[in-house]
């Protein structure tokens, strides 16, 4: 149970389904004096908003965010930070005929499984519209970070069969395009490749990078809570989402000891690696160097084409799922990976100020 | 903190280290009235067991596991169980050397960088060894799975750039060959390719893969603790795993909608799916079909050619890696794979009792 | 952190300070299948509104609550419940003065010391409005129990020296009088007791009890979840509760063991105890018997006389806190009080789920 | 489930049996440098060890404790310390007689409702023997506080009617008496008491104080988490305590709001209070002075008088406790008190370490 509930730290309880009135979060265990204001959360939400090009969805949704408690005079009290976002845009259509039948790819027949019933509206809490929450406190978590010099960089690395390529990468490009490639070439291909998957009724997958830079060494946990598992679960978390790695990944299966292990090196002040295959994390702990994971994003499952389905009542039926569905959902999910990733960051960071006796004198250890 | 401590309900605490006085876990939340003795745990360690091939290293560790409490004239009590397997074959050897510079591969410089020092003998609690308390503890989850009609199948799928074929698929070749293949062309091809490796003092890595059949559709939860993203963390949090995918995994971030969903169709009494992109989960609850994951596990960091790294005072130097090492980890991590699996299957089987007020009426209803 | 999160199964996370936008709580793991609406929760939060009788602070508070998810046609959904009560009452007093001094018996002073800082106005987080995130997922907790057949009654045994005597407890003269007292003559005599308190400008503390009936033996856990020491935790962690007891308390300390325990004895086909000293527990697991607790909670510390302080730049002074405040908490808790014991007993059923294969094989047993 | 496991951040894991093969308990999360040996631990389980006098049990058990993990180098290393008492004193007794009845006062009936079934050996997991584990945990957390300057101070307050007198208190005579009382009159008092008690087959109740000084102001949480409400559950955990207090207790409930207050004062640098009717805490947070409470614990079940029960058949029958029990627990539970405060404060010692973000600045803050 509490499986909407993330974190140990800096721990988080989402809330809210597509068509109820709104969708929320409650941040418990951020540390008091992080300033911190609505616009730092908006503009993450922004991100992650449909309706910005033709490759997203045209619902309007306003998605605007209200902080309900835990900041007072610009900083937040160490109190629990509570975010709501209001549903407004949801049609008043007939979603009888959803409630019935299960679409393939979905949700639908699971949650009847689980619970014996479910809110058919929209997807309901298994909606795209439930990353609203985790968006909104994984904001909270990158403010944290930034103010601790840590910077996240997140961005769409393939869409189908388009990937980005090493030399042409550039930050900047990521804020130019459609799909928050860093890469203005593979963007276009891209487009094309989206244009003739909504010519046939049909839909693209994707994978999205993040790159984090600025991270101290030693965080993470070397058994279970390692730092590439807690973001392996964060990341995972996120519907449509099919596969994890970190640096390497899965190349690193088909590599040998002596190509995959990065050599240490020491310019006499500095230790750092001479190359990154680990991609930041050695034995669960961060090492110092950039951490790179990749997550893999499905193609959106609610396509127009003809599908083979069953109802509830065991009948077999031929569907079509019409209205207004991202072709690749993969461009606004790039917001919320980075989201996640903030937030098992800041908890890692939390989970640090523990480790050692040393920090506990620091802090705790003058003579009463 | 509390890192060691993994699952909600079916709750595991491992401890130990490499040249400790042992490892052991503490299983806390199993039910009353399951069936266990030494050798239902026995037999899963004896699978990580070294020694057992050419291509394992050839130290000798007894692993003999100690039932120390929770079980009681055959049957668990519902109190936790605490196992220990006390470390023998510790060899007085030096490890001084070790203990001055960092291994490329290994966890040393992070230990370092987290806790201050290290226990540096034999990589201490983030050796291989430390996964004994995981499989013991995973060895019981089995146990309940299997009272309840679920069946895990764990195998390597590949070792370097030898893949096992679908065609060849042949379970009971599994416990045929040296490397938990099911495919026994490929295990000869993997033996070649390992014995090259050796020839170069180098190492390989591999995956591997996992399917559950007879699993309840209905388990695992919407949000953050998605049956997928629990597997996740669990798989990733083993040491030299870098990738994790459920179904198609990566393969689907290139699919279209139109070839990845899967069709449910019903026989009239049945709902099931006519095929298994998903690999048993949607919305990361079952779906009453296979489970299917994979793990990517990188090669074997020690290895006997001369590498660059850093001492602990900075100075660069050239090593080498002397000792009796695996030239490849992945077969006897298929079993841990298998136990960590275990543990996120019963963990789901308990939060499930509580998802329908109906089941509560079932135990708690009688009137009083 | 994470200190306002509750609960392990049924777990609920509140929100919101005195003189912010509202109070709240998500409630996550409450079971699919539970009729709920907000007349539910209304009426538990209506028991604690302020302006009922003389005796209680003339603020006029509406607590209107919301249900903003995870309620779809009159059932709970498995998915989290979220409650939100928007503050409508705070004057736009002036708060500066409180700001800068440390009220005696407050948590103004320990804010400062946690946090660094503090929201002032009315006490923030550390209001007695605070109680409303509880209270609201208390009275969701309550409703499941109640569908179990399990019933709470909960009343004020003593205020000041006024305490309610045996031979003449009344039940449903609880809801008769301004202090929830099961006994008329002792109502009356506390109403004395608070108008000379008032007269002095002073306060008064009292002790609330509760009562359960219809729970199953076998609730709660052997080891540090005792029911008894779970109940602690939540009754101690409301403001203003200084001590707990069960069954007996403090008197069994001063008893003799033939004095204190409970005979079993069988009326052929039931086990029940001849006296209740332990108050329904023994080791920490419910014995089928009423339980039954006690907590002591101190006089308002807001009073109208003359106190001695310091503000923040360490100015002795003397103050006299003015305003509407209650003369008695004591009747207002009562249902905070309740509200917590239901949040225990609810995590305590879904708990014990799992505490049998048995229960297992009734829920997930079926062949596949 | 997984109610053997306690504190959030100083966790601990305890496992054991009256008569299985021994006690033990993991603690994760203990800080890595901390200077600690058997002995550290020794000395504390020493404490609780029977068979000191002639008014505790004269069963031998030697109780032994062994470090077999997470210490390297006489420090701790930042990873789990598993510690074990074998059990050595089991006699070879039939225990089939108790194992057909249920004793009262004590948890034979409440375990086979829960669990179906128990381990009726001396009790199983109920034995006074669960405290060991506790106990060598609290031993570690209690080196933490030391080191840090905070000191526990725990005794006995009273035997039965037998209460220390304030003007007679002199710490040293804690160690003086069979009864670790800190005042050697009423030592004598209680000695003739339990003479009497143990003349007549009876046996008896007390109370147990524990002060705690040199604790920094700001420790604890202001909600679920306060600091007295997790010290309740942490006693009231403790088998046989059936009543906790903080400062006044249940005498607060009699005061007058200008009697029970604390006045603020400041003598011109440091902040204190010139009374301590609080016990230390306001609002559930530590307030810089001398933290206060008491556990009301209820006379030893065991008595070799008659009394009256069933047994799992349902028959009424008389039996008579005969064996080696302690006419009164309380002098060996002080140790367990002390222990279990111990936990509480390591955790949140731990927890504060995140309060605030400059503590995070001064840990994590260098620029990289």
């Amino acid at each position: 149970m509490a499986g909407s509930i993330f974190g140990k730290h800096f721990c988080i309880s989402t809330w809210g389904e597509s068509h109820g009135k709104g969708i929320g979060v409650v941040v418990d265990g951020c540390p008091a004096g992080l300033p911190l204001c609505g616009e730092d959360i908006q503009k993450y939400l922004n991100r992650r908003k449909p309706g910005q090009s033709r490759f997203t969805t045209s619902r309007a949704e306003a998605d605007q965010v209200e902080i309900l408690s835990g900041v007072f005079e610009g900083k937040t009290t160490g109190t629990p930070i509570s975010l709501l976002v209001r549903n407004t845009a949801q049609r008043s259509q007939d979603y009888r005929e959803i409630a019935s039948y299960y679409r393939p790819g979905h949700a639908d027949y699971t949650f009847d499984a689980k619970y014996g019933f479910r809110d058919y509206r929209g997807g309901g809490r298994s909606s795209g519209r439930e990353t609203i929450g985790r968006t909104a406190a994984g904001a909270v978590a990158a403010k944290l970070l930034k103010e601790l010099g840590i910077r996240l960089c997140t961005y769409t690395r393939a869409i189908g069969p388009v990937e980005i390529e090493g030399a042409r990468f550039l930050e900047k490009e990521i804020w130019e395009n459609d799909f928050y490639m860093p890469d203005a070439q593979a963007a276009e291909q891209a487009a094309a490749y989206l244009k003739s998957c909504m010519e046939q009724q049909d839909s693209s997958g994707g994978v999205i990078e993040c790159v984090v830079r600025g991270l101290p060494a030693g965080l993470g946990d070397p058994c279970f809570d390692k730092l590439d598992a807690r973001l392996a679960q964060a990341v995972m978390s996120i519907g449509a989402v099919k596969g994890f790695e970190i640096g390497d990944g899965f190349e690193a299966a088909r590599a040998k000891g002596s190509e995959n292990n990065d050599a240490f090196v020491c310019d006499g002040r500095t230790v750092s690696k001479e190359t990154n295959h680990a991609g930041g994390i050695l034995g669960g702990i961060s090492d110092g160097s950039a951490l790179v994971f990749r997550a893999a994003v499905k193609p959106t499952p609610s396509i127009a084409r003809a599908q083979h389905t069953v109802n509830q009542k065991g009948e077999n039926l031929e569907i079509r799922i019409h209205g207004r569905h991202d072709p690749v959902i993969v461009p606004r999910a790039v917001v919320v990976v980075e989201a996640m990733a903030a937030l098992v960051l800041a908890d890692a960071l939390l989970e640090g100020m523990g480790a050692r006796m040393e920090y506990l004198q620091r802090i705790w250890g003058e003579p009463r």
